[in-house]
């Protein structure tokens, strides 16, 4: 499902303008731009930087304070040992191909892609159809060849054999890409030739720790890491308490290999993570999930989309969990309340669905995993990943290092344990085997239960068995030092590594997606743009407005400001010279919600107008009555409706200034 | 001055314990401990975590709320080219020094410091003295030589040289620190060889930007660069009015040499940087001054120093600016508000002093700095820097960009410049000196007053002027195509380069330094540790505490924690089975502002106690009335004072319980 984006009163969206509002008004800017600037890097300006602190505080009550989870804060720099150790360093890459002429380098995939669409969009044309300019995923956009797509005539099957690939452009590793490179003879826009074999290119930013060059690390490309190695410590810390989770809000980075999409692909950012851990065998229920099992969620399941479908599925979360569509409690629960938190922040959710990942797209880590897409100008976007890590990490670096990272639950009831057991007899062995017995004294101890069945045969028929230690070859253990026998054993406690639910958030993804959901602009005044931000994201909260620099509305204002900022509400002063009404339309693009606006009528009887971003309505009453209300608006106690019932309706000459502009 | 520490009470300060304390309770932990940790990296486990950002959260009300400051948040990643003009790549780095033997690498300066101590210390055992192992500032941490210093009596000249080089050891550069090394021949602990010539180390830590390696990066050591490369849009977002600030709060990094102090010195850390933009010509002055001239800082000028004394001079702001021991305002009036920043959060301001830098110990962008100092038990550590930058950091990207970073000021009245103009004959200019013309146009037209009047006078009586371009030669410029003549021109508009006036915070060290300053042991009772955090930064407001596991207490658990969280009061219930002292114990040591005990009472007649974590004093109320308290002492509105005079004191089990564990 690919249509246009829309605004929040549901006209097609002008993406260039709004971009345009969004730099003009220093939502972000490109990094270091007097510099030329750098590509994947963006800085947030002052309502930015605002409105992101505000998505993180609603993030922060509405998971870390909500739910008790245990929020850390861990290094960014990481020695390499760690991300050797999760599969980072052998498989957190893309794959690259160079245009050797003119130095270009594409991701691969994005290069195939392009080619194969500007053919069938050339086909099309040579077929007089019109031409579809696709909107796609920001992971689709492109180097583009200059100009239009050549109009050739393709063969039905060839045409056919395009669209295949491109339906399944995601499953093609290097080796697959350059065969298709070769195949249809894809040459590179600007010089006309193949491009090189692709290349795995790893997508951490590498660095060197300390003085002595020795220590290689990488800047994380997601916080989980952090979370994971400090397992042991936060489960102490929750005094051994299963569930639990824990949360990281910080920067990572990716290496993008060629990054154009806004703020929507960048080489560094911000992420909100949760670590929900859970035992694997309680079958991941949630003890929460009765509260949100009505919620009703737009879904689109892997069945769906391997029939070639993409129409979503709108059904309750509890029901989902119960025809087994999303696999359990806990997975559903995180796939509610993210919802619930899109909501919150203002997120058109007629614009989001959860989308199943296909099993050939999954992050190495995951053995299942949901993403909340947001519907937005460059298609659907993914914003929320929810994935079912299983116990793969904790799994990987307790094995890297030696270290239990595991559960200990007391049994109410004792297990009893039937087992092939191994006892060696000591005395004899360390003789025996000299400097290799602490060795192939490991390997029986660390035997599986199939490899200890085969040695009992083999002590029994032949006497011996026979112990394969890697690196040192096989040695004959004989009945006389080693003895396999099947017995039961009692267990009191029981280990287990947990699983992981992990639900990460891009927040600056999700930070975008809401500025286009909440765009807008007033019906007969095209240059007069809105952004409608719920009162508790909105950069600022109130504009203070005296009538013009006379000298008699300062006290007011300051007086104003002092307050407001004692309640901790945030205020800007806009005492320029401009016309009221081209203040209120800037803090209308700013997003700001209400404007104080002060006057003579102030200063001869105290009284200020409110006004309301949305309605550009406008009420007048006291000083304290108008703060009260601007309380219960920043609280959400009461709606702006609830206040024109309470306080008196100002007609405001706005509409006239606007005019007159 | 140079003093133990003490705990929030007064007794001496066992910084083992407390460290002991601070890693068990999960406030901080070394990054990537299980796989045995990299120095200068340590994460935040929960309440550390909660620490920092209540901190951060206060920093933001009272700095950025409070002040109107532009709040920006730039990108870490920053390519070469920045902090080549900003300095940085050239002049941010520490002398190194390596024993060739041990492999171990020492900071020059470090390693000077030590030997020579040592020296001193064996002098003075020599001597019969007492050893005096001096409390020393974070910088000065070392790798000390195993065991004792050897006791060698020294010469009397010889003590006497050693104690004035030590005097002055931040002033020395590598080869001077080279020649020490060489003159009193001092030799690795390990190895006994003399170590390497120091090597100028630079502390940015560098990576790669993008695919084709040719884009190479740092990892910002300060947030400052992000905002002045950004200084013209932040100016006009500010609507062109001065003067104004941005902020920014995020991480930075350093490449220490050989970090071993703990939170002190670290290599990834947590900054809180505000740049304000002043006229030079407005004398600096603050137009909020009048609000904090009465406020008492204790200063440590640069001339007391300079006298080799370390008294401080308490003194109101306002006194301090008008007697210029503080340059201006500008800078008395940040000093201020930074002392009412760190009284706010706790932090004990006995200990705290502002020192002015030694000239020579400045970096290389400030023309005056003080910091405020705060006095740990590693001596008194840099926790704030206020540095004058002056206009450097404009003036070098402004000249580097060859974009304008500067401030245009519409004149009330014009002004009438007299100066030397100088008239360039284009038409004969370029055909006359062919390709150089534009090189030789930029000099003449770049010139300073100073040169031009030169110019005048060599055309006046030789008939040209000598032109010298700089790789180009010297060019004879004839008057025919030159004219330099004296007159008068009319500014309406003024340009300057604003100064920058710059309070940046160290987070991580405030952190560590507060934690150092709220704790205490409850008399008689060694084992009972508390953090006294304010409410306001404390990491977790209340405890809720059910008597045992028994299920008759949990609705009314759930229903307290369901409530405090709707009020944003962040709660952990703790249904474990320790003992209620226990658990209380526990909650000290985390510093949990305040503790809700539901027992068999409560369910009888729905009344809970409510406890005081300094005091351990208790009242006992009705749901409602106890939770209006929490609202109350949260907000700072009452005192727990206030609440003992409203709710009926609970006489506790809490000593009988903690006698007996």
């Amino acid at each position: 499902m690919t249509t246009a984006a829309t605004t929040l009163t549901g006209q097609p969206l002008d993406k260039a303008v709004l971009d345009g509002l969004l730099r003009r008004r220093m939502f972000y800017t490109p990094s270091f731009e007097i510099y030329g600037g750098v590509s994947g890097l963006y800085d947030y300006g002052p309502p930015g930087t605002s409105l992101q602190q505000n998505i993180i505080d609603v993030w922060r009550k509405h998971f870390v304070l909500e739910e008790d989870i245990l929020e850390v804060d861990c290094s960014v720099l990481t020695p390499h040992i760690v991300f050797k150790t999760s599969g980072h360093v052998d498989r957190f890459a893309d794959w690259m191909c160079k245009d050797t002429k003119s130095g270009d380098i594409f991701r691969a995939d994005h290069f195939v892609e392009d080619a194969l669409e500007d053919a069938l969009n050339g086909d099309k044309q040579a077929r007089e159809q019109v031409v579809e300019v696709k909107t796609k995923d920001a992971k689709r956009e492109k180097k583009k060849a200059k100009g239009q797509p050549v109009a050739v005539k393709l063969d039905d099957a060839v045409r056919k054999e395009y669209e295949e690939v491109l339906a399944q452009i995601d499953n093609y590793n290097g080796q697959q890409l350059g065969e298709l490179i070769r195949k249809y003879d894809l040459r590179c826009p600007k010089s006309g030739e193949q491009p090189t074999e692709p290349v795995a290119f790893n997508l951490m930013f590498q660095t060197s720790i300390g003085p002595s060059a020795n220590l290689p690390g990488y800047l994380r490309p997601e916080t989980a890491q952090g979370q994971f190695v400090n397992f042991s410590k936060l489960l102490e810390f929750n005094q051994g308490t299963m569930p639990f989770a824990s949360a990281s809000i910080g920067r990572s980075y990716r290496n993008e290999i060629s990054p154009r999409a806004g703020l929507l692909r960048v080489r560094e950012f911000l992420m909100a993570e949760i670590e929900h851990y859970v035992d694997p065998e309680s079958g991941k229920a949630h003890c929460r999930f009765h509260e949100v099992e009505e919620i009703e969620l737009d879904l689109l399941d892997r069945h769906t989309q391997l029939s070639g479908q993409t129409g979503v599925k709108r059904m309750a979360i509890g029901k989902a969990v119960k025809e087994g569509v999303v696999d359990n409690e806990t997975l559903g629960y995180f796939l509610a309340r993210i919802s619930l938190f899109l909501q919150k922040i203002g997120i058109d959710m007629s614009k989001v669905r959860f989308r199943q990942h296909m099993a050939n797209e999954m992050a190495h880590y995951a053995c299942d995993c949901w993403d909340a897409e947001i519907h937005t100008s460059a298609g659907w976007i993914e914003c929320v990943g929810c994935a079912d890590r299983s116990a793969y990490d904790l799994t990987v670096h307790s094995k890297a290092t030696d270290k239990a990272l595991l559960v200990r639950q007391q049994l109410d009831t004792p297990r009893i344990i039937q087992e092939w057991k191994v006892d060696i007899e000591k005395k004899k062995f360390g003789p025996l085997f000299k400097k290799d017995a602490k060795a192939i004294e490991a390997v029986i101890l660390a035997s599986t239960q199939e490899v200890r069945e085969a040695w009992a045969k083999e002590l029994q028929e032949a006497g011996k068995a026979v112990v394969d230690v890697s690196g040192l070859g096989k040695f004959d253990v004989t009945k006389d030092v080693l003895t396999v026998e099947f017995g039961s054993r009692t267990e009191h406690v029981r280990e287990y590594t947990p699983n992981v639910i992990e639900p990460s958030f891009g927040i600056g993804r999700i930070l975008y997606a809401l500025c286009e959901h909440v765009y807008w602009v007033r019906e007969g005044d095209e240059a007069r743009s809105v952004l409608s931000f719920p009162t508790a994201v909105a950069p600022t909260k109130v504009l203070i407005c005296p009538l013009s620099a006379n000298k008699v509305f300062s006290p007011f204002v300051t007086r104003l400001s002092k307050k407001l900022r004692a309640a901790e509400i945030s205020t800007r002063v806009d005492d320029s010279s401009s016309t009221i009404g081209k203040r209120y339309s800037r803090n209308d693009e700013l997003g700001t919600a209400l404007a104080i606006t002060v006057d003579f009528q102030t200063v001869e009887d105290g009284t200020i107008t409110l006004r309301d971003r949305d309605t550009t309505r406008q009420v007048r009453a006291d000083e304290d009555a108008v703060l009260a209300a601007i309380k219960e608006l920043v609280s959400s106690e009461k709606s702006w409706e609830d206040v024109e019932k309470a306080l008196p309706v100002f007609s405001s000459q706005e509409t006239t200034v606007v005019v007159g502009q």
